[in-house]
């Protein structure tokens, strides 16, 4: 059989893929270097060298551009908390890992958008459905910790608090990394999960 | 001497500071209920009811008012820091001290359009002049960590990453906070501070 110089409907397919979200991630990169209501579809089309008729062949618009971009932060963060909810663990040994990753998806563009930008310039229908979707994600957070206070791994709090405040301390990262600086999101990530689990008191004299 | 019905140059003068701060905390609450682009200075002026040409009496465009929203919270921080700062503590409760009055501003009006909205809309200049203020806040937060950590009241570990970290948990509240949820600002600070110092893990059994 001679090789088709056609692309069979499935490469294609892929292709298109692949590059919606190349659209989708130079949005995100874009957004979250100035901001989305600075950000043109102009803007979108030059960092990718292509023309803006180009850009809506892959998108509608720059609402659902960003509605995507935050949809693909949360759903990384939901495929982390589900694989993490069904290992066999303790509450606390599941809650480092989905921290691990959390910390790595926020300096990341879809999920630093998710952060920095997130659903609020969306119409309300958009935002309603992203933030279903993060009701989820919150409680699947505050259902580990309360394992956690059952398996005895976790200290007795209230488990909505602790889950926003490691939310708080984690989603901070993608306001303030620096890629240029000293050390890693992995190595950010272990020391103030670190802090997280043992807190920055001293420990009392034994 | 008869009581004379015009206000003195001081009262006139104390009159326009508490009329430009309603102006100020009006446009606060409506940038954090919808957002500073979706908020035109005809919302700010209905929520006081008076006209737009009243609004401009006090301020000069939606953007000088957005200023000094993030400069009045900054402000706010920057003066509970110096208040801490020189008080005869350990580190570790000046920074709980710190924490504590950190949580209350970033439930209130311009705490939360400090964390909600920030300086990011601002053009360059303006950015950079509360960025300059926001950097000597991190480093009093760093240097107060530092102290705790040689007075052994704080647990060896990076001051930046530390204040990041709690930064992050107390300022992610003026994202979820409810007024209408059970627990006071105070109650919530207590908790999340606690949590702070103390890590979520549970301790190991002596």
């Amino acid at each position: 059989m001679t090789a088709s110089p056609w692309k069979s409907p499935a490469d294609r397919q892929k292709e298109r893929e692949i590059k919606r979200e190349a659209v989708l991630r130079a949005a995100a990169q874009a957004f979250n270097e100035n901001g989305f209501h600075k950000t043109s579809l102009d803007d979108v089309a030059e960092r990718l060298n292509v023309s803006k008729p180009t850009i809506y062949y892959y998108v509608k618009n720059k609402d659902e551009i960003l509605f995507e971009c935050v949809r693909i932060g949360l759903a990384m963060v939901e495929e982390a908390s589900a694989a993490v909810a069904g290992s066999d663990q303790t509450g606390l040994a599941k809650l480092t890992a989905l921290w691990r990753v959390y910390a790595q998806i926020v300096t990341e563009d879809f999920g630093r958008c998710l952060i920095l930008v997130g659903e609020d310039p969306l119409p309300k229908e958009a935002r309603k459905d992203l933030r279903a979707l993060k009701g989820r994600i919150d409680k699947r957070f505050r259902s580990i910790v309360q394992e956690g206070i059952a398996d005895g791994s976790i200290r007795p709090c209230d488990p909505k608090l602790a889950a926003f405040a490691a939310a708080g301390a984690l989603s901070w990262i993608a306001r303030w990394y620096d890629p240029r600086g000293p050390l890693s999101p992995a190595e950010l990530a272990d020391q103030i999960i670190d802090l997280l689990i043992h807190g920055v008191g001293a420990a009392p004299a034994p």
